[in-house]
């Protein structure tokens, strides 16, 4: 059923948990199943993950070069280049100590200087995950330490490849793109003196 | 535990379904939890989430003004800023056709010329959705037509203000993240007559 009328003021209300019903409480995913009051004033039912959160790090080495991961991502049953990334340790870890440690298990890098580029809502309709974006610059090579159930390999582009292997379609994870855009803008702004 | 064992050649192995058991059959979300024989030869488990996907569209006017909603999201208790964007009615629909629907939807924009900018995956890990992402130009203003459990409010801003507002954080919606940021992208490559 659609409506017509203008319901704009509607749109900054909070909507009312009226009940909530933990349906899977997993290793990664929690689904939670919600009844809620809606800004109308009617009773409607909310369906939602929540996720531990992580982090996504754009590795930039002195001459350009972006390094990133490959790995099998078995919901889409493809192996996908991205940038490296993981999910936190704990809830409240510093998300900085995340995307350091996240850099250095699947590339072996550590970097002298790490730039928060913002955060990323995943699929904030069903998704709770939050995910921290950075930039990881002064490079220093070391050896990859993965999890044992981790399988990924390091393929390495130049920033402006990357932008177009984007634009191409080559990237489709979304953290990634976000990172990856976000780093050509924050590049730009820097050499026009603008950050 | 962790192994210094280079795993390269493993990175490029799909994982073998050994059990796939749907958990929560829900209305958006189907959560599904499977076991699976890894690259390694080990046996391990994959929690994942199959939503039917959707589409997000950038509404660009004459003017170069860029239409967001305002919406309510219950998983993060915010009202964000996003692009106009919607799920899928069926999972064969054309997501040009439903690009346009929730363009219509959601702003009451028709348009006269609709872009794919390219996919987007939200959450691969966990999650199989992909986003059409599209750029709208050529627009001709209508009357919103929301879904009666639907409210969102429309604001404008100039794209490159936009651009300002993701790099500042106030635009934590990642596919809408992607889409201002691949449609900038798309732009300068018009300009400099590379697209």
């Amino acid at each position: 059923m659609k409506t017509n009328k203008p319901v704009q003021a509607l749109a900054e209300k909070a909507e009312e948990t009226l009940s909530s019903e933990l349906l899977f409480n997993g290793r990664i995913v929690h689904l939670y199943h919600d009844t809620v009051r809606l800004p109308n004033g009617a009773v409607g039912s909310r369906e939602y993950v929540r996720h531990i959160g992580g982090v996504c790090v754009l590795p930039l080495d002195a001459d350009g070069q972006v390094t990133c991961v490959r790995q099998y991502r078995y919901p889409f049953g493809e192996v996908l280049t991205e940038l490296p990334a993981g999910k936190l340790d704990r809830k409240d870890e510093d998300r900085a100590l995340a995307a350091l440690r996240e850099l250095r298990e699947e590339t072996g890098y550590r970097c002298e200087k790490l730039t928060f580029l913002g955060n990323f809502y995943s699929s904030p309709a069903i998704l709770d995950e939050v995910i921290g974006l950075y930039l990881a610059e002064g490079l220093t090579a070391g050896e990859q330490d993965l999890d044992e159930d981790e399988f990924l390999s390091n393929i390495r582009y130049p920033l402006a490849q990357l932008v177009d292997e984007v634009q191409k379609g080559n990237i489709p994870d979304g953290k990634s793109q976000a990172a990856i855009l976000r780093t050509a803008d924050l590049l730009r702004r820097r050499a026009e003196g603008r950050e």
